[in-house]
């Protein structure tokens, strides 16, 4: 689909293992303060103010991306973006990574390349540094692992196991369009399999496509949440779809949760999608995933310091553990909250 | 070969994501000061007084180990060790690690657990946590990504760039077992090819097979050089072979360097199965790697530090970086060092 026919193949054995690691980052700068060394030696070296975050994620061809619609540079952008969430869901600021990359000898350099094009750019857009990694060759496909730091003061450190019942549940953004972007993807390369010289029009897809092939992490509401001097109770970042956090946020702090559907925040081409796929919007943004938007718990009190802010939506509350996790619907039923199982609702609407 | 037949197989589907993690490191304990948060967030937190070093690894099947003959637990222990090698030859010592497999369903439940076993173990006589890490599926085979965190004051970090002409060349233990190992089981697996009822006799082989299935990173050098008071000028480990990591110092310290053969330590284990095998034990000690020793260049000065102790070897010195790498052979003669290249020498032998 968006493959280049035309492109270069120069075969990776050409390099060897160490020439293609200095090949591939010898752009990257190193710009923290922390970063003492980088690439380069046995082993980065850092040095460290403040109490530092940790995180790591895999990214397995065909598992968690399929390279006939995602191109190789969004692709980089999309694995860093990945780790740097979790650092954000922290309270913290990232400041390193390492990418490591296993790849099968199918990959020619300029693959690599643009691969690597795309860390960069996240890595310089977002701030971090580029400190370490490995590259290896893998039997079959690519294989992406990236670990990311970061640094917060002690006290501004954000866990999952903070909530109190009254907490309001507060999410960033928008939800649902990271997975409706890829239904239009798939949708899209079935009909290239069909009739490869079909070029796909996504312009009425832009902004949800973009959220599936370009996500980007909120290092800007760590800063909001600085500059509106709020601290959450509890803060995780939605990879696994809305449902499925609240859960990890009420098990960790031992709270229930009534949310709310009519207040789920939908971009109007997530609905006008859903509505062309006949599929249940509520359920996309509950179940769908992907969306790296950041889900929160702050005390009441702080409630008149965000109650003006675009970027954060109050979805619910939280509430005893005894009384569960709810989902109260438009009609004002209240459903108990499922991962995933939730699906079966769409169903009867 | 070693697989046991009768084992049970738990699918790893029955459990969910979230489930096999919670399964897989439930034994784990933070024992370290500075962790202050482990598994079950979106990021770990640590607090570090010192410096910190981060290093990388990825090991993936039938690139780096072959299931036939490596059990899981020495897998899981050796896939520790590999990161913690470049955490010593930085002279530091390590803290934490994170730990991400990408594995397909032919692996059951036991299987991972296994693993795991054997990282845990890694972890406890290593005195590191496990603080985080992924699971996921992968399409084929099985994939472990570390990633290791070490502690070590600013003064005392050692890197690959410090040697000077004069320093000598220094080495731990003993090399080629581990490459030598290699080849008895690799034999061994031919044969169970032809008659899967010859039960294999590696008792003649017991340091050289351990080697390759259970090698142990050279943490009590780290404090043997603290006891001994002396601070390598720089220092390696020894992964790719000894040829391949003095070639790296002298790059990154911009020397020359002359190796004597006759220095190189050899096991009697590993000369007699070179014996054996035909093969030329230096070039096996030169080439062979995963030995996970660690290289080092020391000031003449700490000579009498040094001399009298049975862990290190003095093996060579460093030069101007214009007189070259050389090996100093048996018969005098200086050859030019060569990474890999230097194979074709064991012919004229």
């Amino acid at each position: 689909m968006i493959e280049d026919k035309n492109q270069q193949r120069t075969p990776l054995s050409s390099l060897g293992e160490f020439g293609l690691i200095d090949h591939l980052t010898k752009n990257f700068k190193i710009t923290h303060d922390s970063t003492l060394k980088g690439i380069g030696d046995d082993a980065a070296v850092m040095k460290f103010d403040k109490e530092v975050v940790l995180t790591t994620d895999l990214l397995v061809e065909n598992v968690h991306f399929d390279l006939s619609y995602m191109p190789l540079k969004h692709l980089g952008y999309k694995a860093v973006m990945v780790n740097l969430s979790d650092v954000y869901a922290m309270n913290a600021m990232a400041s390193q990574i390492t990418v490591s990359i296993a790849v099968s000898n199918r990959f020619p350099l300029e693959a690599l390349e643009e691969l690597y094009a795309g860390i960069e750019t996240a890595a310089q857009i977002y701030g971090v540094d580029v400190v370490g990694g490995d590259t290896t060759s893998s039997t079959s496909g690519l294989l992406i692992s990236i670990t990311a730091l970061g640094e917060a003061k002690k006290e501004d450190i954000v866990y999952r196991s903070g909530a109190k019942p009254n907490d309001l549940l507060v999410v960033t953004g928008d939800l649902g369009g990271a997975y409706m972007g890829l239904q239009v993807l798939e949708r899209e390369k079935e009909v290239f399999k069909v009739n490869p010289n079909n070029q796909p029009d996504l312009d009425t897809y832009t902004y949800i496509v973009e959220r599936q092939l370009k996500p980007e992490a909120r290092k800007d509401i760590v800063q909001l949440l600085k500059d509106l001097e709020v601290k959450p109770t509890a803060m995780i970042d939605i990879s696994d779809g809305l449902s499925s956090e609240i859960m990890h946020l009420c098990k960790h702090s031992k709270v229930g949760c009534d949310l709310y559907e009519n207040k789920i925040p939908l971009d109007p081409q997530v609905i006008s999608t859903c509505e062309e796929f006949n599929i249940d919007s509520t359920t996309i943004a509950l179940n769908g995933g992907e969306d790296y938007e950041l889900l929160m718990t702050i005390s009441q009190d702080d409630y008149p310091k965000i109650k003006a802010n675009p970027n954060l939506t109050v979805i619910g509350y939280m509430t005893e553990e005894n009384a569960g996790m709810h989902l109260v619907t438009r009609a004002e039923e209240k459903i108990p909250l499922k991962a995933q199982g939730w699906n079966s609702l769409s169903e009867s609407e």
